[in-house]
């Protein structure tokens, strides 16, 4: 099995008619949908991707040309890859792994100096 | 109500025994959850935080600083900050703006071609 | 003296009547040419920033204001630190460490096996 | 002929034994220096690349593998593009695009009040 890669896939379209970019963005992640291959995440700030390095790259190009085909003439594409090799990771283990070691931090309960 | 941002912030250690990072994520993340007056939210590549523009600086300071004191020697940050004034966003509106668009795209259905 | 970080700033304009942004690009930069307690060089994708990490936020969140001030409504802007405390780093060592170890390699010259 | 973009590319090793990275640095900038079909600038945070796209996400899979080939585990690669095609753009013309308007600028000298 081809081990996977998580990366976050940013697609920006500049020139815009106004500043809502969420139909581009549907249309990039869209391809995503398409591809069942990989698993992918939908977050606040960029799309989630869980897959083999050349396939995510592959998808990456694939949803950079969106925007142009909606008649945008400039896109600025950020592409973040973590690549683990020493063990699997997935988008969920690595969430976890953060959680546990949060919860295990008990909240600083204000003290009663009284 | 001071206007809110998105921003998604990512603090990198360099020189680490080994490749696991997530204990120095979580101590990170900790200074959100110590903090009120934000939101925030863990994805697998970074952590999310909705707020002021000012006071989500101040706590990725405060994120940048956290691996020194764990005697780490070099920090890399990433801060992305998404900034929309004429109309209030939400780590949650974003995220439904972008999956309410989706669900319209109907799945392309494989045809039976017999 | 306060210890120097290397940042690189980008600025990024969304809904502007066309694809160029390099005047608006010009007037962050602005900022920096302004200010004399740090340095700055512009590349081809962003601009790098030398200077205290107090002063680097404080300088990129003034740059992020400049679009709105233009008339944009939304502005992405993305802050990248690297933040070196065991020993100093400027804008030109980090790329002659680079390039010094770059010419150390002997380019693959073609080798004419007749 | 293909039309080129501008891309920064940041390969990060995790896990290393020092905090020193340049070596790894060199040893990926090396792929673009015996590439001939591309023009490669080093810079303070990033190496910027401009050629084909296509030829671009190429080389930065090749650079992402290199810190595996020196024994490091985890690799987190930064890819960002800027494709723009109503004109074309070079890494010159863009750090140009932004000079000029720069020194249309003039210095904000100090009033003298008295």
């Amino acid at each position: 099995m081809k081990e996977s890669v998580i990366a976050d896939i940013r697609v920006l379209p500049f020139g815009t008619e106004t500043a809502s970019l969420s139909h581009y963005i549907a249309a990039c992640v869209d391809i995503l949908k398409q591809a069942t291959d990989i698993s992918y995440q939908i977050t606040p700030m960029a799309t989630m991707v869980q897959g083999p390095l050349e396939r995510v790259l592959e998808l990456a190009q694939e949803m950079h040309e969106v925007p142009f085909t909606m008649g945008v003439s400039r896109v600025v594409t950020n592409i973040s890859i973590d690549d683990r090799r020493d063990k699997p990771i997935t988008m969920e283990s690595k969430v976890e792994a953060v959680t546990q070691k949060l919860q295990a931090t008990p909240d600083r309960i204000p003290v009663d100096v009284n």
